[in-house]
C-alpha cells in the first residue's frame, strides 16, 4: 500500500535562468529592497501552484450555475480568507443555465467514422434521434456569408478555417468568428446544423469547446466542434469528392437562470485606502474543463499576488488591494458586468486594473494605458519588472474579458502578456488539467503580478 | 465553398539534416550505387506517408473480428497489388472476438468528479447498475502480491505504478505488469474491480488501453485504465486521507472467436528465390485507435520498404521479400502464432526477419542475431545503415511481438530501433492519429528498412 517508488513529477521542462537574485528572475533585483523581496519571495513560493492544486483536486469543473460552481464559490471564499484578507465577500450574479447533453458526430458515407465533437456553448439540439444529412465545407464565415440563401438547406455545414499559431491573440482573434458568429449564419443559410475545426492550435483530438452566438429572437440551432485530427479527416474524405453523409445527434438544455456569485476580498490601503487597485480572474470554468490553465492559474495567481504586495511591508499596503473572482466569464461576463452595473459609481477610486486570463504561462510583456501625464509611472512599473524577464511593450493595455465592461468607463489599464502556446493547445478541453501547468512559469507569473499590486 | 487559404499543416517540427547526398541523410552515400539510389529514392519518397494516410482516412480502427478489421484485410491486399508485389495471398487466422462496451468511473466521495477511462481489452464486466465501493491505492504488482489473501475484498484496487521515460523499451517493460498481471492478482486478493494508472508517458488526458491476461478457468473482472492526469488526480485525493469513493460501470462481451486473415505479398527473388526476406508488421489497431503510429505506419513502411528493394536493380530482387501483415497482434498475437504454425516447415528459408512495431519514428539502432561466422554480413549492412545515421549496438535482436513464435525457431533477425518519445505518448489512445506521424521521420525509417530488405 506504501507508495514508495514514485518519482517526482514533472512533465513541463523546467527552464531555470541564470538567477542573480531568485529563481525564474532574469536579471539585477529591483532597485526598491521591499519589491526585490517580495520578488524573491514569490518566485520561491509554493502559493500559487498549491491553490491551483487545491481547486483543481477538491472542485474541478465550475461552470455557471452547476454544482461546481456553487463549491467554487465556498472554495474562493475560504481561500481568500485562509490567505489573510481583511474582507471578503460575495455578490449575486444570475447566470444563463445551459445544460449540456448528448453530441455524438458519424460520418457514414463514404468511409465510416465516429468523430471526436464537442457541443459549443448554447448550442440548440438536433430532433430526437439525430439527424442524417450531406455534409458541407466551407472555408470560414466570409465565405458562408458570400452563399446565395438557402445555400446550405438540408445540409450540414462544415467550417474548416485552422487557428494559426502566433506569438500575441491575432491569431486566436482571427479564427474565432467561425465559432462565435459561424454557426447563426449558416443557420441563416438554411443548415440544419454546423460543426466547426475547434479554435486552437495543435494535434492533439481534444474538441474545444467555446461560446457562440444567436441572433435576438432566433432559436439555438445544434453546434459542435470537431477535434483538430477529425475536422482534418473530415477534410480528406470530402476533398476526395465523393459525397460526405454523417449522422449527427446533439442534445442540450437551456434551463433559464441560475444564481451564481461574484466573490470579492479585500486588504485595506493603509496609505491611501481610497485608492484601488483591482486584480481581476474569473473562478468558472467550462463544464467539461478541470479548468487549471482557464482560469484556475488566474484565481490563484490573484490570489497570491495580492497577499505579497499587501504582505511586501510590515505597515501593510499602500494602497486597497482588491481582488474580484468573477462569475460565469465563459458563456457571457456575467459577472463582469453585475459588478461594473454595481460598483459603477466607484469607478474613478480605482487606480489601477489588471486581469489574469490567459493561463499560467510566463509574463514577458507589459502594456498600459495610462494617460500621458503618467508616463512616469509606467516606466517605474516597467524597472521594476525588467528583472523579472518583463519589457515594456508599445501599444495599449485593453484589458482581458473581464475587464471590458470596466474599460470604457476610462479606468488605468495594466495588461501583463503570458506566453501562452501551451494554453491554447489545452483551452476549453478535458485536457486543461494541472499536469499541463509548469510550477515555475507560475511563480515568475505571480511575481511580476505581485509586483503590478504593489 | 473554396479552401484558398488552408495553410500547409505541419504539427510536426521537420529535423532536416545537412543533406550530403539526399534529404533526411546523416552522412555520405553508401559505397553500393543501388543501394545508394534506393535510400535516394524512399527519402524523397510520398508513398509510404500516402499509405498510411490512405488506411487511416479510409479504414482508421480496424481491431480483430470487426468490421474495420475485414476493411483492412482488403485495404492490404489492393496496396500490396498496387505496389505491384509478384504475388499476394490471405491466410485465415482465428481471432477471438472482444466487445467494447460502457466504461465510467466516477469519484463519489469526497470530492466528486468523473474521470476519464478506458476498459482494458479482455476486461469483463460489472453487475448491471455498476459498483460503487471505496478504492484501495496499490503502487505495483509486487505490492499486490505481498497484500494478505482478501486484502482487497468490496474494494476497487488502484494500481498507480507509473511508466518511467527512456530511450529503450525497459520503462515500458517495468510498467506493463500493472496492466497485463495487475488486475488478476487484484482480482484473487478479493478486488471487485481494478484501475490502472495508464501505462503511458505523457501528461495528456487520454486513457491508454491494451491487453490483460487472466488465469485460465477464471472470470475475467472489470479493469480499465485511467488517463494520467486522472489517475494523479485519484491519487492526490487519496493522499490527503479520507476514504475515497467510486462509481464504476464497466460492461463488455466475450463474443467467442471469429476469423481474420494474415495477409501476404511476395516479390520473387531473381538470383535465390528459395530464400525469403520476411518483413512483419501487424494490420490491426485497438479498437479506439485510428491506429496511424501503432502500426499504420510499420505496415506503410514493409510495403514502400520491400517495394523499392525489390525495385532498386532492374533484374528484380537478389531474395524473395515477403511482406506479412499480421492479423490480431494487439490481443493475443493470433495472426503471428498462425503463420508460424502454419509455416513450420519452412523456417530454414528464411535467411533474414525484421518486424516494425515501434512507430513511424527515425531509425537510429541497428541489432542482428545474426551467428559468429555471418558478423561479416552484420558489418556490411551496419555500411550501408550508416548514412542514415543508424549505428550498430550491442545486444542482440529479438524481433518485436509477431517474430516472437518464429524467434525461438533460430531465425535470423535483424531489429531497427527507433526514436519513440511520441509513441508512448499515443500509444493504444484515440489519439493515435495522422497528425502524430512526422514525414520526415518515416522516410528515413522507410530508407532503413529498404536497406535491410535489400
Amino acid at each position: 500500500m506504501t507508495r514508495s517508488l514514485r518519482p517526482a513529477l514533472c512533465f513541463a521542462a523546467v527552464a531555470v535562468l541564470s538567477i542573480p537574485f531568485g529563481a525564474g528572475a532574469a536579471g539585477p533585483a529591483p532597485s526598491d529592497p521591499e519589491v526585490a523581496a517580495m520578488q524573491r519571495q514569490a518566485l520561491a513560493g509554493e502559493r500559487t501552484w498549491q491553490l491551483v492544486t487545491s481547486l483543481v483536486t477538491e472542485v474541478g469543473p465550475r461552470f455557471a450555475g452547476t454544482p461546481g460552481d456553487a463549491q467554487s464559490i465556498a472554495w474562493a471564499e475560504r481561500a481568500l480568507r485562509e490567505a489573510g484578507f481583511d474582507r471578503v465577500w460575495t455578490e449575486p450574479v444570475t447566470v444563463p443555465r445551459w445544460i449540456r447533453g448528448t453530441a455524438t458526430a458519424e460520418i457514414l458515407a463514404p468511409h465510416a467514422r465516429r468523430l471526436e465533437v464537442v457541443a459549443l456553448g448554447g448550442s440548440g439540439s438536433t430532433p430526437p434521434g439525430g439527424i442524417e444529412a450531406e455534409v458541407v465545407e466551407v472555408f470560414d464565415v466570409e465565405a458562408l456569408e458570400a452563399l446565395p440563401e438557402g445555400a446550405l438547406a438540408g445540409r450540414i455545414a462544415f467550417l474548416s478555417r485552422p487557428m494559426e499559431q502566433r506569438a500575441d491573440w491575432t491569431g486566436y482573434g482571427e479564427a474565432v468568428p467561425i465559432r462565435s458568429r459561424g454557426p447563426a449564419v449558416a443557420a441563416r443559410k438554411g443548415a440544419l446544423a454546423t460543426l466547426i475545426r475547434s479554435v486552437a492550435i495543435g494535434p492533439d483530438r481534444f474538441p474545444h469547446t467555446g461560446a457562440t452566438r444567436w441572433e435576438e429572437g432566433t432559436s439555438p440551432a445544434p453546434t459542435a466542434a470537431l477535434a483538430v485530427p477529425d475536422a482534418e479527416l473530415l477534410h480528406r474524405q470530402l476533398a476526395a469528392g465523393a459525397p460526405v453523409r454523417m449522422r449527427l445527434v446533439i442534445e442540450n438544455e437551456h434551463a433559464g437562470e441560475a444564481v451564481s456569485a461574484n466573490v470579492i476580498g479585500e486588504f485595506r490601503g493603509r496609505e491611501r485606502p481610497g485608492e484601488v487597485v483591482l486584480l481581476v480572474a474569473h473562478r468558472d470554468s467550462w463544464d467539461i474543463a478541470p479548468g487549471a490553465q482557464d482560469n484556475g492559474t488566474g484565481v490563484a495567481t490573484m490570489i497570491e499576488a495580492a497577499r505579497l504586495a499587501a504582505t511586501a511591508s510590515r505597515q501593510g499596503p499602500r494602497r486597497t488591494l482588491r481582488v474580484l473572482l468573477t462569475a460565469n466569464e465563459e458563456f457571457g461576463l456575467s459577472g463582469a458586468r453585475a459588478y461594473a452595473a454595481a460598483h459603477a459609481a466607484e469607478t474613478g477610486s480605482i487606480v489601477l486594473a489588471t486581469e489574469s486570463d490567459q493561463g499560467g504561462g510566463r509574463a514577458h510583456g507589459l502594456l498600459v494605458n495610462f494617460a500621458a501625464e503618467d508616463a512616469a509611472a509606467s516606466g517605474e512599473l516597467a524597472a521594476l519588472l525588467a528583472p523579472l524577464g518583463v519589457a515594456l511593450r508599445s501599444g495599449e493595455a485593453g484589458g482581458g474579458a473581464d475587464l471590458s465592461p470596466l474599460a470604457p468607463l476610462g479606468v488605468p489599464l495594466v495588461d501583463l502578456d503570458l506566453e501562452r502556446a501551451r494554453y491554447f493547445e489545452v483551452h476549453h478541453t478535458i485536457n486543461d488539467t494541472l499536469e499541463r501547468v509548469v510550477p515555475a512559469d507560475l511563480r515568475q507569473a505571480t511575481a511580476a503580478w505581485a509586483t503590478v499590486a504593489w
